[in-house]
């Protein structure tokens, strides 16, 4: 999740990834090192049970292709998450398929025969039905460090979708006097659904894979985010029928398995950086304006896509 | 570039796809709708003076790759702009290679060895070296009708990046009380540099592929946009190098040849929106305010990057 926001010739990028940390450093501390000095306590693991591990058939190469998926915490879309929850628990999506990818918006995947209604694969029972109310939840109270640290940043403000934005528990979130709600940013997770509000279970998802559609915000449910094998959706070719489904089976990328993390012999484990943290609030400050040496005009201002808190693999002994 | 932001089930997508353009309507009309019913007279055509061909090497299944890219017009990036038509007089790219392909940032293109003293392709003579004061221009004049528009949309002020946003002759820009310049969107084309900001000539070109890279503006040229062929760049294979950069020729996509289109025998046609339209001004309202059934919550606003101008095709023969 961290990013390299430079364009730098290619020798000199090699050049800057073999010098030291600890060569003299001429500017203030970059993102990515106040991301690597950061203590171990300001970061927390992320539970297994909230990880979507998503196994894609190889690539041509043969290679494997894993996609891993943090859900959204409570109360944030939790209808939503519970579905997918019980879909997951029933291996649902084995043997399914990504079917839609659509430049500079989404990929998505599910049953490619959901709507016929001899060969869709049958739904669990007992998935919830939400409603449009369910799209947002009441307005957070923030503990009064939080509100402290936002009054030096003016641009959380200026947001042109939403009153007011907010990063909670490490997730973008947009506000108005009464509601919040979690903002489709690239990499996030929804729930693909018909043209009524209530009519999309979980079954069906998407990943962001463009410019953050933020009119997609409180229209449809963001349930998680991809925070590990992005590219292996991203990069995918670009269907070529309608909204950029594909126009045959074999084009479709299959599924293998999605399962919690925790139900695997041996998961992978994740950590993000706490968004209460002092290195998260230091964070947010340098990206808004970077200062090393490639950025000769600072922004001055960052996007709420870009004040989500970083994610980094826990080393594990595979 | 018109988008299609709805995230549908499959049969539906058919089924609203096969609904005549004369079908009652029961909502305002939708962006598509607006752009489909503007009038020619609202229509320019894109000289092909200013229009680049990248002709790819074909894909693995022998269909052929090209990107247009539409130049940005002056008084913006000039000295650049310059630099890459006296590259692409000297048939400069021809047999280099798209050399970098970074997730959610950009894919980069030109000389694999232009650091190389031995073995770099030289440059034409006469390239301008700009300086870090070209990145922006002095605040643009608009017109007394253009203010009155402007002052209705309150949301493009709301930049999290810039004190202010415009859009000129359909180009995306954000300005502050002296100086204006064109921002970093999904397809923006920039020019690649060194650290220094006077480094970069114009022979080494990216497209942005991700969420717009707004910390980019006034630190890189913008000298064009992708208007037809992105995912040829976009779904490419992400490099495993530094900052994505290929770590074998192999792997790299050849450039067959760049041209301006008025060089082509049969050049492809453009034509874009004007941005003083009323189409155009109905086309951004309508775009903050998404009011077909999909839409279920408007979101009352719209990012800069959302008010590109639409561009489409022109009939051609071929």
């Amino acid at each position: 999740m961290t990013r390299l926001p430079t364009l730098l010739l290619a020798s000199l990028a090699a050049a800057l990834a073999a010098t030291p940390a600890t060569a003299q450093r001429i500017h203030p501390p970059t993102p990515a090192e106040i991301v690597a000095a950061a203590p171990a306590s300001e970061w927390v693991e992320i539970a297994a049970t909230d990880l979507l591990v998503m196994d894609l058939a190889p690539d041509a190469g043969g290679k494997p292709r894993r996609v891993v998926i943090q859900l959204v915490p409570p109360p944030f879309a939790s209808g939503w998450v519970g579905n997918i929850r019980k879909l997951v628990a029933a291996h649902w999506w084995d043997g399914l398929s990504v079917n839609r990818v659509q430049d500079n918006y989404v990929a998505q995947w599910g049953d490619p025969d959901g709507e016929d209604k001899v060969k869709a694969r049958p739904l669990p029972r007992g998935l919830m039905r939400m409603t449009a109310a369910d799209y947002t939840v009441p307005r957070l109270l923030e503990s009064p460090q939080q509100t402290v640290r936002r009054r030096g940043q003016s641009w959380w403000t200026r947001d042109p979708f939403a009153p007011d934005t907010a990063v909670v528990a490490g997730w973008p979130t947009a506000r108005d006097a009464q509601r919040q709600w979690p903002v489709h940013c690239y990499g996030s997770v929804g729930v693909g659904r018909d043209l009524a509000p209530d009519t999309g279970s979980g079954a069906e998802l998407y990943a962001v894979i463009g410019h953050a559609p933020r009119a997609l915000d409180r229209v449809i449910a963001v349930v998680g985010r991809v925070i590990e094998g992005i590219a292996h959706l991203s990069a995918l070719s670009r269907g070529t029928g309608d909204l950029g489904f594909y126009e045959t089976a074999a084009e479709r990328t299959p599924i293998v398995s999605i399962r919690l993390a925790s139900e695997l012999p041996d998961p992978p484990r994740f950590e993000t950086l706490s968004s209460d943290s002092d290195s998260f609030a230091k964070l947010l400050e340098a990206r808004a304006n970077r200062s090393d040496a490639f950025f000769t005009a600072p922004a001055g201002g960052i996007d709420i896509c870009a004040s989500a808190a970083p994610v980094r693999r826990v080393p594990t002994s595979s």
